[in-house]
């Protein structure tokens, strides 16, 4: 099975992946006329008047624009927008696919800040959230940030959240089943692009205490004189108490957790007996992780996890984003927030009880349709209770929501 | 049937007319793996190789963005890019429909022309082409003309040029059914506004001649103090060539063609018999027309053509809009010139034969399968013929393209 081949002839044979559907039927002038002129104009009248009501006549309420700049596609790098469009599409599909998410590509034309900040906040009437995918680091930041700050729906980032989610969720089950202490275990992150900084910024959040995090040139710490950057200067504020100098191997001793989005082929049996006992690895470079799942097992890593859909425990953020969008969009989040991301981390791991833990399934998958519900329905509540959601100020409301 | 109310509860029912469908299966792993990671890096590698095949692996050739920022939506005026989506959503649909094109609404948050056109060239990399709909006059022809100018993909704006074709199509079975020549009819166009403009220019290209175009101040002619602008200067230069005074009531003495795009209910017994024998006219105020059906025919007016679906000869762009973006689609135009406009009008036309034309049925029915498929091919023949299509250029690739 070639899948490239295979992957090109099938795109080429439908022309894509995505289609419109009318969800409403044009049979006669009867049905033109309350689809189309004169009737169409009475939901227009009643959103002029009430604009909330666009949730309740429109698209809006189930649409998500996926958009992308183009410049850090896959593992492909800068490839552009139009090149970027079988990503989206991709993307949209599983929206629709996991959780019936109306997802629709915007690959943006420009790879300026400013630019990008402007045409999504000028195409946001249509949609109901907007995911952020495939931006390169550290424009990534801003962009959300601002669109964040700016916009009055939900922005998501999800190659930084997605990934971030599903590690959150590998690294619960995989301490219970290894019978580790989240209180005293050190974990180490290799790679500072997006998803690493995304990745340590959650385990903080969910309290993990011990961090190292390391770049090409090393252990970040404070004080480093190469290869800083005001992002890293806070991550060494934020990680390494005792401000450890040293490479990747000095940062690995002892280590029970390696979490990688770097480059594949990284780790070497060295690397691994260097950690501490039942080690637990996540190695997420792609396609090619940064440890095989073969020299993994052979070299007594416990635990592993890759971005393989091959390969067990595979880190895929479909685990993540369609239910955290119907979920946002089912109670109308106003954002995605840090206890939404919290919750749908928590309800990724519930799915998989301590009986059915094992080595290879620590993490649900990729197909399991349990997930994107129980994440939807977490995602939701926690929105309400953090006070995000529409519903947070107005309960009545609750009866005509979907959950 | 209280055809408002209807309306309002169907989209109420189906929050909104348009869903995402996906054209691949998504049941296993593999067939995950070919549309998304890691397969989907085939078709984004040989688009950053060869840009122009994105048409061949996504959905781009086949996607319209339906661009408006709801400052003209319908008669009802500047009602908000949020209030507009019904209709962009009823746009697309008909796309769909008649044409197989899949339209996607995006209703803008700005009315600033730069800015509306910075956002359509940035989001232009996932369409085909732009339908620019339900933007006021005169602003519309700024950013139509900027568009057409920035963009390498085609950019229509309907509420000119759908309207304007139709309308052309009519005439010219009016006059075959009535018997008048092209040669020396008058006729008198009210309301300069989008519409009007562009029914005028597309009448001087078919080679009218004698044209008065009236506005709310009365005929328009060169060096009129009152109520001129820039685009009212031209149409004094290329219509009234004896530079004529007055009202509406002086314009239409001896007048052939009557053409309204202005307010309901304006025309009176005095007005139609102030017009040469056997008159005809397009009354296209929208919902109420300037004259209704049964005042036309009581007061000798011998063909009638309104907006409205329930009355003969509907002048609907529906009739316009599929066709000519199946057409610029399939030949993979770069544009949509006066060349493809003018074949257009004379498929729809040719959709009737002499035989078959009578005083109600000069234009086709709104649901007519017909008049998209004959306006796709002669639309598309038209940019080969023209140069503006991809076919002009490169004829050995005709046979990968549809027609």
């Amino acid at each position: 099975m070639d899948i490239m081949k295979n992957s090109l002839e099938m795109h080429a044979l439908n022309k894509g992946k995505l289609e419109i559907k009318s969800k409403v039927r044009i049979e006669d002038t009867y049905d033109l006329s309350l689809a189309y002129s004169p009737g169409v104009a009475a939901p227009c009248l009643e959103i002029e008047k009430d604009p909330s009501s666009v949730y309740g006549y429109t698209m809006k309420g189930n649409s998500v624009a996926v958009v992308t700049d183009g410049t850090a596609v896959l593992g492909l790098g800068d490839i552009g927008p139009e090149a970027a469009l079988p990503v989206m599409e991709g993307k949209a599909l599983l929206l629709k696919k996991f959780s019936d998410v109306d997802g629709f590509p915007i690959c943006l034309n420009t790879k300026n800040v400013d630019e990008i900040v402007q045409a999504v906040k000028a195409i946001a009437p249509t949609f109901g959230a907007i995911n952020l995918e495939d931006i390169s680091a550290p424009r990534c930041f801003e962009i959300e940030d601002r669109l964040r700050e700016e916009c009055n729906i939900p922005v998501f980032h999800d190659d930084q959240h997605g990934t971030a989610i599903v590690v959150g969720a590998g690294l619960i089950n995989a301490l219970k089943f290894t019978g580790k202490n989240k209180d005293n275990i050190k974990i180490v992150i290799n790679g500072a692009g997006a998803a690493g900084i995304a990745i340590l910024k959650l385990l903080l959040q969910l309290g993990y205490k011990e961090i190292l995090m390391c770049d090409s040139t090393g252990i970040i710490y404070e004080g480093r004189p190469d290869g800083m950057n005001p992002i890293k200067e806070k991550i060494a504020l934020s990680t390494n108490p005792e401000n450890l100098r040293g490479n990747l191997f000095d940062a690995l001793q002892g280590a029970d957790v390696f979490i990688g989005v770097s480059v594949a082929n990284l780790l070497t049996e060295d690397h691994i007996k260097a950690m501490n006992e039942d080690p637990i690895v996540f190695a997420l470079a792609n396609p090619n992780p940064e440890i095989t799942y073969e020299n993994a097992k052979a070299w007594g890593v416990k635990v592993i996890g890759t971005g393989r859909s091959d390969y067990p425990n595979q880190v895929n953020n479909v685990l993540a984003f369609p239910g955290i969008f119907r979920g946002a969009l089912d109670v109308r989040a106003t954002d995605i927030n840090e206890e939404m991301k919290l919750a749908a981390v928590k309800a990724i791991a519930s799915l998989i009880s301590e009986e059915e833990l094992t080595e290879d399934y620590i993490i649900p998958k990729a197909l399991d349709e349990r997930v994107a519900k129980v994440v939807a329905k977490a995602v939701g509540e926690a929105a309400i209770k953090s006070g995000v959601s529409i519903l947070s100020q107005q309960p009545e409301l609750t009866k005509n929501l979907v959950i």
